[in-house]
């Protein structure tokens, strides 16, 4: 299986060495790493790779073919100490899936490509799918460019250091319309197949979720001799407003995570000056989640005019509800012998191309922990081999 | 007035461009470049400089002379967006204060020297007031060696990257035992001056105080994809610890203050696998610190213990109250005209010393505005100068 030989090549590139988890970020070494990567596996393979006006590579199949194309693949980014699979795998196994095809003699009738996008994860720049966002058109080129990292480098600049020009970024309907299929196969980020006898399962869903901003501005002063009344701590607003998003996310039956925060100086001893955190946000049903970020806000509101702190609410990012193609997603499930159709909380590039009307699909493979976005993060190779296997009957079904 | 020049010198080093505040941390280039300029200063006045085994400058004057030394000064390091005035006040007014002297052809009966203590705020290493620690023994030399920054470099390895011996580091009674006494000018960190018609004051205490880190640790995991019921979510009781410290602090008429958090891996869309606060305590009664602590540590556990989660806490410092020496006091305020006498929450070197019994005192220089650590810290041009007049005065007093 060509697989494991893929994998292996991949699998030191951007590991931090205490954690054990990746730290593969948009335009920094360890993700420009993978991209070389992705260059020498198509080349090897005989196709044709191109980059495109916002980043994301495309390795062609039969680019001379008529026809709309079909399309698979995922993200070679991660989030900090993320696991291996979230992303790559669906890049390994698209590749590993047209070498099975490939020494069965099988020749596609109409173009294929292998896609990673750019950014998937927002861990840099704080959108997440900006590579996919972009390329529909879903996110505007002008605030693409200058949103910052926490060094304060814009994605202009870190662009720009790489030789990339960011005055190409922008949507590209032709790129789009071409697309007559997507398929992304993904690590399972839950554990429903765990319980099953299936390796694999067909999305059928993703749920509405967002990220907003919560900055919280006070007065930096002297921990030890300033008098509590005389301080405007942004701390205790930050503090109850997480607690006030899981109290909101229970009664509610959302999800609600405040995993970021940013505290400036910093300094035990001082009384911060700003505490900035990340509310993470979703739910089976947009209107739960809208009623989630409200009833935060409020109690953010309260708490900071209480403590004499303001507050900046910022929407980052909003994902509407996504129903995958429902025909290609009953297609793809036939053929996998009745494979489950499951939702999911996470958002993916190809929930951004469903959004934009691509006919779009995805493949989950078992995960036995559930774990995600975490080193823990794992497929057992036999299911590996079996979303390679899965993928290859989908291409062989969609571009015969 | 000399004080005017030399504050000039020091006013560019080490200070951010975006905040506006210093940054001048123990070891780093920025407080290099300070003790390179103290170098300067003290050569430029016929001082002998050394450097002690823990790091600390000491400049002097008369170094021949016998009986017990005169010593005044500070430190030259600053929290993360510090003022200006905390530290290298007490440093650029003593050698002002020489210069009065000086030009009055006034000369010491005893060795005089001005001191600039490392690692004052612990901003780096975590532990305040390294230096002076070290020097009486209140510090473990093999503690401090293998304390960590914030990169995970420890002090042991900073110091040998700039050709410092760590192997050096430890008490040095004889050096302490050669200082007659100790006289620290420190910017106030407070208002009681600016109500008054007084531009000195002299110190009474320093309060208890100690930090101790709180480290929950729970389990890394996809935000969007784990249930509530399946986290192990450790943001929940580091933020219920934080409106614990606060509650605790107002009943029982203490200071609390969360100023530092560190979340891993710090990602909008992952779960923390751990988040570390440090709390900060003080009171005028070492009870009400200890009893803030308990409600603190329970409210944490028990929070911990609901959500899943360890929690792991550590006094990093303990500093008892600070009783300066009544008879150096006394003089002091009698020498500047009934000058009032200050309790204060903030540590210092001069409390380090005199909890090693060296007789120690304080003078504090009025703040219009009471902010310290952080970048509106302020003490007027005039008050410095009466602080620098204030100095001659009792340097001429004790070293004659």
């Amino acid at each position: 299986m060509t697989f494991d030989g893929l994998w292996a090549e991949l699998a030191g590139v951007g590991r931090d060495r205490t954690s054990g988890g990746y730290r593969r970020f948009a335009w920094t070494p360890a993700e420009l790493a993978c991209r070389e990567w992705f260059l020498g596996a198509a080349t090897a393979r005989g196709m044709s790779v191109e980059r495109d006006r916002n980043g994301n590579l495309w390795a062609w199949l039969g680019d001379g073919l008529a026809g709309a194309a079909v399309v698979t693949g995922s993200h070679l980014d991660s989030v900090p100490d993320g696991g291996a699979f979230d992303g790559p795998l669906g890049i390994v196994t698209a590749f590993a899936a047209l070498d099975v095809l490939a020494a069965r003699g099988w020749a596609p009738t109409c173009p294929v490509a292998v896609v990673a996008f750019t950014d998937e994860e927002g861990a840099r720049f704080g959108v997440p799918c900006i590579g996919s966002r972009l390329l529909t058109g879903a996110l505007d080129p002008g605030r693409a460019a200058a949103l910052r990292d926490a060094e304060g480098l814009t994605l202009a600049e870190a662009m720009r250091s790489v030789g990339a020009d960011p005055a190409w970024l922008g949507a590209e309907p032709d790129r789009r319309a071409r697309i007559g299929a997507f398929v992304e196969l993904h690590v399972e980020q839950g554990r429903f197949l765990a319980d099953t006898a299936f390796p694999v399962a067909v999305a059928e869903q993703i749920w509405p979720h967002g990220r907003w901003r919560l900055a919280f501005r006070g007065k930096a002063d002297h921990a030890g001799t300033t008098a509590l009344t005389d301080r405007q701590d942004p701390m205790l607003a930050f503090a109850a407003s997480v607690l006030a998003a899981r109290s909101s996310a229970v009664r509610l039956g959302a999800r609600a995570t405040v995993g970021k925060v940013q505290v400036s100086p910093n300094a035990t001893n001082s009384i911060p000056a700003e505490v900035v955190g990340w509310l993470d946000a979703r739910a089976a049903e947009e209107d739960a989640v809208r009623a989630l970020v409200e009833e935060v806000a409020s109690a953010a509101h309260l708490s900071a005019e209480r403590d004499g702190v303001t507050l900046t609410l910022t929407e980052e990012s909003w994902s509407p509800a996504v129903t995958f193609s429902p025909d290609l997603s009953a297609r793809l499930a036939a053929l996998l012998g009745g494979a489950p159709l499951l939702p999911t909380g996470a958002g993916h590039d190809a929930g951004v191309l469903a959004a934009a009307g691509v006919p779009s699909a995805m493949l989950f493979v078992r995960n036995p922990t559930g774990v995600s976005h975490a080193p823990g993060e794992h497929a057992e190779p036999a299911d590996c081999h079996a979303g390679v296997d899965a993928l290859a009957s989908v291409l062989a079904d969609l571009a015969s």
